[in-house]
């Protein structure tokens, strides 16, 4: 999987593409998945054109997690979950649809099912609702 | 899910318990998953004792992900894979059973089925002989 310039997260980084945005800094962005696994999820991904873990800088990388594990920490408050699964695929064989490394932070609860990646396109207030309470558990 | 320092891996950490290792250095170690998920599934942790990822420390993620990344790449060159899932669980709502934060490094195949995580011990041989392909792979 090679990168491709013209991948939506790319295009959402240079602001041709919307976003439910929760945070944003120097090498990092992460928002709303709008076709989420569970409710909740969100995506974290580094500045830097990658397609894969396995071409991302360490500094970029670094940044990546340190963002995630923010990410995380935020879900897991905001939503009051007991469990949040930190996942992130490289190659078509992966499961991975976007070719610009992403992780994904999906809330998990007892007993509820997780969707297949990318299958229901999510209602844009609903998604809206659980950014604006994501943000406001961000310290 | 709070801290336990009876954990299988903070036992594998102290040389109480054996693990088939690929890699280890100040802050992080990896080894082979005897109950592989697929084929070649690793896992990296980091010696910091802490269960999830939310009470992790920023030098100790950043380690565990550097970690995480350089054996992505050497799993997916000695096993020539098309795909890599690294996932890393937190609470039991999120299939977690070691409390102790890991990283899983899963190859994936095309049409390959992914186990149930836990499911079926592997032959420790065969174990073995991935790890050696993975470690002569490591740079």
């Amino acid at each position: 999987m090679s990168y491709d310039p013209q991948n939506i997260f790319a295009r959402i980084l240079r602001g041709e593409l919307p976003c439910i945005k929760l945070y944003e800094d120097e090498q990092t962005m992460s928002f709303m998945d709008i076709m989420p696994q569970t409710e909740g999820h969100a995506l974290v991904i580094p500045k830097e054109g990658a397609a894969m873990i396995f071409e991302l800088s360490p500094a970029s990388l670094t940044a990546t997690i340190l963002t995630t594990q923010k990410i995380a920490t935020a879900v897991r408050k905001a939503l009051n979950v007991p469990g949040v699964l930190i996942a992130q695929a490289n190659g078509a064989a992966a499961m991975q649809s976007v070719p610009h490394v992403h992780f994904h932070v999906i809330p998990r609860r007892e007993g509820e099912l997780m969707r297949f990646h990318a299958t229901v396109l999510e209602d844009s207030a609903k998604l809206e609702q659980l950014a604006a309470k994501i943000i406001a558990a961000l310290e």
